[in-house]
């Protein structure tokens, strides 16, 4: 591993006791909301000495009752239902937008006018367009902002990173990523907010697929173009209460991509792959070799060395990334004592906090809100593409 | 497994003394040479009792020495440098076609025209002109005609047709494929014949992709429209003996595909993947599972039921294909005692055998020259398709 | 899943609100001690609503600096060198025994004196007799009393034991187990108290062996008789400061072992196996199907079922253990968003404060000093055997 | 790899046409008369040139109307019911014999008498005491013999052996194999010959043991003691017909072992293994690094190297033995495109006609009457534990 590329350090130099702290709003309580509260209570402990010390000022979500459990039960020291309640509060500096797809623009531009730093779940936001008036916003207002791409924070992501960009795989011949789920594939699965375009924006393309779109980008480079099919298997689903809705997104996509740099690929998410849990798999293949990342197996990374010696023994080869001198591992357990998918908002978070107090740029180990745009601009050349059945050109 | 599916039965109900001979023309002595013949010698043994008895009447290749080599090794009753001296032979029933490309459409009319029967290497033809030109021939003739699309005949994969076509996997939504090899990565791999278009057709698409393609039909059905990238990484190599030739064929191509029955999917070859050495993946996700096959481990389907019981222990089977009652193995050994690549042409052949001698028909199970005619048609739209960036509807 | 073996609720079913404090006195600020302390961390909001709310009371270790860095890291009220400091605290009603082995005994009995309820970290101690003072200690104040054999809080074991405990598996006829690292094959790694038989009591057995030990009594039942080899393959080892300090432990075991139920196994533990960095394995055949765990794959388990229909579909079971009806995962994330070792603690305290607080017994899901008085019985078994050369009959 | 050791050329160096022919007569026309046969038929081509061109003279069984069959099937000249008949027929060089244990002894001793070469299945005798003659009388006349252990022949694990004898594994630590199957756990499964003692010797010890006994000595080295259990789960089986039979020899073992040099390890065979179809796993460690074989992924080998550069991409290589520079590859086909089971004869029995013809040791690829021995004292050894509860030590 190159010292050039290293890795990196996610808390300051500082010591703990001048640890600074960072007032949180949190805008949502739910699946996000716990997994961000969860990192922002082990990072004073687990990233050690921390960059900074969150706390947890206020949480809001639309149901009281809910939120004022989700108050108690995080430790936030109080609770609203009103998110504007957020930016006027003063004693919040981070404001963590974890609400649905409809919910990132308004509130974090909004946000941004009133000085605060952000991290907004992915996708960005529904569309190129909306998604550009918030990057606007931020690159207005100066503050630090991060799209909660968590899988860049994955340790074997991190490596697979530093093996591409210190140029040990070489030129980069084929990006090849499906991230595969199965919970919608049931015709009673409710029609929810998910399946509404007019919420969400898309289907499994912004869920799913806005995640390997950003992993291509982080591990590969700008795509040149993309040519993609989208499908709705099932167009009718029952709304809760009575009635069906409309499924306005896609439930599947597949998509073939050029990039930049000539590398050819394909993209594909669905929510319809019986067995497949939360598959996202990605594969890589460079002039001097191969990396493959499967999530399911978070914690290993498989690498092949085109030119490895004694070549009567290569292979590739399944790396458990769980060394002291892997990327994060500083921070855990011994070797083999394996970490799992919430611990990548612990390396998420840590390093915006690193960002925030110590001013050090977002990218490129972090997705800004530029990254969360042109993401957005794919999806949309997606969609594009399957409305017109022809090749669409990324223009940023 | 239904019944009214079933498992083929490859002999017929003959008794062995009664087998019929088959004199048998080889057109080719290398690697193909190597493999067909190989399964002729086994055939009256191992598929036993067999439909018939393969006589080994001549070998043909251009070059004197290495055939007269060949005949001897293999055990071929003679040899000769002209091909047309097969078609001559009035011992030889069935002409079996081996090969480059360039050689399939000629000698195979011409052996069509005799009245013999015919197995052809894929990809049947360089394009889908040709294709339809050695299609019409063996219709016109009423010779039995088969190409050489193995893998349909691979244990697994037969178990995949009949979990499909029964209607265990239900509604089918993905089909996924990938055929990876790492082959010709180095730039100073010389430039042979499969590199030139005019000799092979296409590249990693007509000898890689044609067998996903196949497999694509024989297990899901029709595709409706593609969408595809190619590419040519390497565009000049080393000719033996001084020089450089140009390579006229794609190295890689990617492609999506929509099926007749609204399956979506992906189809990708590739010669420049480190790491992989024959690396064919196929995935089917249906409305009531998943399937897996992974060439390189020949003997295993992963197989995922999406309502079994318990399930709490529902997860993806790994399904070592090697009992008494799996496709095709009652030939050969006690379970887990695995077979390989070369059993593929064994079976292959023996329905093929089987098929002339009992007046059946080689479809569904084997793939005829329509099949091949079929697959170059979408070869050809896949590279029309990358060349004029748009989705192409296929047309038979 | 029979509803009679069931999957444990570990929170009462009183409301947050009313969650009684529990003062803890954690000894040890190392490995054990930030495993541990995260767990206590993590219980009040993951385990929701937990059973009670840790207190973080005091923390206690030799170092001055250290404990006090760690005091304030983890949010301990106060630190002291002394662990009779503990003993002494009213406040601490859990006193968190995560020393050195031969800090088990002593202070544990204290503790126990004390009519603290007490967490010890496995092996008890360094040998039975330690041990059966240990027992007698509990059993004679009446404390609630756990040896941290967290592997029995594995989603997969748990889901193992209730599959062999329902019946489902059938006769036990085999258990093999291997927890195998690597972590002193250089012989330069350094004498540590690890290694030093006076402080540890025995090397890869009480460390690693211990562990396969308590989860073979815990799925399969008591061993009737052990058979065993035991090696150091280094003697000697350099003291950090100068000298070299004589290996008095074992390097490895390896065992035979046969049941009261008539099962035979075997087991083995090395700290000099390259490539293997936690590398736990188990599997269990029975009658009815047979079960395997990796520890480097800890959120999965694989599964086969002998009467499995269809059959030609049977194959071993790859079981993503991460289902909301999976044990333990209601209280994480939506299925195949995996977990990490760490997550034990949480599961095995959550269990305890659980018994504690809502006077429910700790076996047979949790290890108690009676498990772990059996465990160094069979410890000393083998090493009996291996120096005796002859079948130990175990005799609690 | 090193010159020293290198990879076997199994082809002399005379040229086909001169290649000699040797008469076979083979015992047995079922399992093991299949699989000889096989590789006797494609020797002459696949392993070519050949060391010498098998003459299929003469098979022997007890069921006339099966041998009739049998000798039409593979191309014998004639057949016989009385293997005496193989012994006189002066056009047999190599007796063959692949006939139940109790008919190795005096079939194989009459042949050596009679000057024959001679091929026999393993387990070599049902004892050390009938083993011992065997060697005795092939010592005496000076033929060549060999035992069929054809595990030695399968690339990966003479890939193995390589890698060890060359030293780049290290000093071995450990040995641990299991050979599991399950295809006697029915209770109605019948009464067989290899469920009586009396003509089989032992059970999944002699049938399966001795394999990886085998396969101990080849890449390890010999053992200096044992310590094992053996276990009959079903005591009486239905004999077909009626009535029950007891069944006298065991179903499993397990073993601990200590090797001259050293090394610790395990030994293991069941036939109740559930799922386990013919599952023979392999793991060595070496103070270099570890390697781990497993049949039913025969074409496979994993390594781990424990000083490979970088060290952030350590991990165990999954290697596909298959490249033209492996062990026998370069008699095959392409890399990827794999061998199965069979293919070990084809190997083994080339080498043994290469030793024959070019008066090559068989020794130490392959294994001789003295390997058989030396088993059959192991095995031997391995019951005598089991019975008197206590180590035995291994004398020759």
């Amino acid at each position: 591993m190159s010292d050039e590329v290293g890795f990196i350090t996610m808390a300051g130099e500082r010591a703990t006791g001048e640890a600074p702290e960072i007032g949180v709003g949190m805008l949502g309580y739910a699946f996000m909301g716990k997994a961000h509260t969860n990192a922002f209570k082990k990072i004073p402990y687990m990233v050690y000495p921390p960059p900074a010390i969150p706390k947890l000022v206020a949480i809001c979500g639309r149901n009281e009752e809910a939120v004022r459990e989700a108050a108690k039960r995080y430790g936030y020291q109080r609770y609203t239902t009103d998110w504007k309640d957020l930016i006027r509060d003063e004693n919040i500096q981070l404001f963590d937008n974890g609400g649905p797809n409809d919910a990132h623009a308004e509130p974090s531009i909004a946000a941004a006018q009133a000085g605060k730093h952000i991290l907004c779940e992915k996708p960005l936001a529904r569309n190129a367009r909306e998604a550009a008036q918030m990057l606007e916003a931020v690159e207005k207002t100066g503050v630090v902002h991060m799209v909660a791409h968590n899988y860049r924070f994955v340790p074997a992501i991190r490596l697979a990173y530093d093996l591409i960009r210190s140029g040990q795989l070489g030129e980069i011949y084929h990006f090849r990523a499906v991230y595969l789920q199965e919970w919608i594939m049931d015709p009673n699965f409710p029609f929810v907010w998910r399946l509404d375009k007019n919420v969400s924006g898309s289907g499994a393309l912004g869920d799913l697929g806005s995640h390997i779109i950003d992993l291509a980008r982080f591990l590969v480079g700008e795509p040149r173009k993309v040519s993609a099919l989208a499908k709705t298997f099932i167009k009718q689903r029952p709304v809760p209460g009575g009635g069906t809705g409309e499924v306005t997104v896609d439930d599947a996509f597949v998509a073939t991509v050029e990039f930049e740099n000539g590398a050819i690929g394909t993209l594909e998410a669905s929510r319809f792959c019986a067995g497949r849990k939360n598959h996202q798999v990605i594969e890589i293949n460079g002039s001097k070799g191969t990396l493959v990342f499967n999530l399911e197996r978070f914690n290993e990374l498989e690498v092949f060395w085109k030119d490895e010696q004694p070549r009567e023994t290569q292979g590739f080869h399944n790396v458990l990334v769980s060394e002291s001198y892997h990327p994060f591992w500083k921070h855990w357990w011994p070797q083999g004592h394996i970490i799992g998918w919430e611990h990548t908002f612990v390396h998420e978070i840590a390093h915006l906090l690193d960002c925030i107090v110590n001013h050090k740029p977002v990218a490129p180990f972090g997705a800004t809100f530029e990254d969360g745009y042109k993401n957005a601009v794919i999806c949309d050349a997606i969609l594009q593409s399957a409305e017109q059945e022809k090749t669409i050109y990324i223009r940023y």
